[in-house]
């Protein structure tokens, strides 16, 4: 079984619903397994024990929540070790050109210098899923599609 | 007078149709003289003449036009003169979450090796009007609202 | 007078090293005053009362400090009324391509969706200055310049 | 076996000298055959034919130079069929903070919305190599590392 993580911070309650919808996806796959968690129970040490980690944010000025930030800063103390492993990121905001691409970037950035493995959406959100407030139909079947997509890498490189 | 060129890269017309948008919203600020051209007829030499460069792109695997990037890559001939200048960038899509935010963000990084100057937008298209498919009345008041506000930038700083 | 704030969060000292430079290179500059603060002294309403602010980070995992992520996230409570100030970064890391030009850009974009003003660097570090570990000549020197840009730019705006 | 292909624009021979050095680090590879070709030999269709896609530019202007976003532009005809594939980037520039890491995310983005797999360095050049002028030792190193490891990855997937 590859061991999938689905983290998120949220205040309105958006950035949740777009998490249980890439969360579903993820659940779907074979051979996936998926812990689903706000970003305030997940402590650094926890990340050693995924295979795939997915974290989702509100947009706050073009990039993550310090909340979502600060959980990477502290993963420093494990550095190197996250190696290999597959990341994925998502995000909602109240406007399309909201600095939401920004935003999932800023954190693929981060998990790229952990070294961890990324894949975008030849069809879709192309970097992670968008949700601009209440996902729609729309954002929910690209959430629902990208859990899919990462667990089925995970299951593919770790499973 | 402080004058602004206002170029593109068009296929199916919608980033000219958006580019008409900042074109207008340009013209109508006070002080500020617009030229409008396809960047076909757009020669690297001839970006010296202008106090404010807004460029305009289809977006193609999230960043401009290799067209729009050749003219770019030409003006090298000139660096360190477009210092001090005023830059902005839009783009159109087919997607939300299509690549839009760093094809506009890849332009604006041009300008800024060029040594120009950028403004971000508080209320908006936060780093460049965005549109989806035919610009609609929310993308063509962006484009608009975004011409007027390089120009005015153009005429404070060069007027 | 232009009012010019340069602050900046540091562990090692690095950062706060290379903002010294930028402090010193805006502090030259006719017209400008300039207010020097670790981030943990500035609160969000200051930020009022600046007609421009330059940021400096260490590169955690490729972006800014939460440290410095949270005053940007209170900041919103004053959203709009940052439009038109003059807005700058630099950063310190320990590697080359350590992250650094997207530590500078995500705090350039925060910037941006303020609607905030931001100059590229046509000879040095385009984005804004980076130092590699204790800065050296090149990074004060970068550092130096880059205060000098940004203080005469909210000068001729603001002053 | 997984075939990868090196490929690279250059000018000054300093982005040649950087590609032998990920060919070599991917070639020394078990399991992977590497096809090395300067980006003017290489057609969009022939992309198909490869497991990964290693793809290197001189930086101009903080992202590609035109050439390699011609490729990539008509590499639409293809749209779909690089899913899953494995890519990567490198660049060489004459500065530091040169828009080296900017021009790396630039290609990998390109990359991403192919639907493409990349993964980041945790102990490196995050993002992927990166040369000041004539790549040096640190360089060359980073970029043999480098290839090694995307063959890794093509070999794990594809192999």
């Amino acid at each position: 079984m590859a061991k999938i993580l689905v983290t998120y911070y949220t205040r309105s309650g958006h950035t949740q619903a777009l998490a249980e919808a890439v969360r579903d996806g993820a659940a779907e796959t074979a051979g996936a397994e998926v812990d689903f968690k706000p970003i305030a129970q997940v402590k650094a040490a926890d990340l050693m024990g995924y295979d795939a980690i997915v974290i989702g944010s509100p947009v706050y000025y073009g990039t993550m929540a310090w909340e979502i930030k600060k959980l990477i800063d502290e993963s420093v103390a494990y550095h190197g070790k996250l190696d290999g492993k597959v990341g994925g990121a998502f995000c909602t905001s109240a406007n399309l050109a909201g600095g939401n691409e920004t935003c999932v970037l800023d954190i693929l950035n981060c998990l790229l210098v952990h070294g961890m493995v990324v894949k975008g959406v030849a069809r879709g959100d192309h970097y992670g899923p968008v949700g601009i407030n209440v996902p729609d139909d729309r954002a929910t079947r690209h959430g629902r599609e990208y859990g899919a997509m990462v667990a089925e890498l995970a299951v593919k490189l770790h499973g």
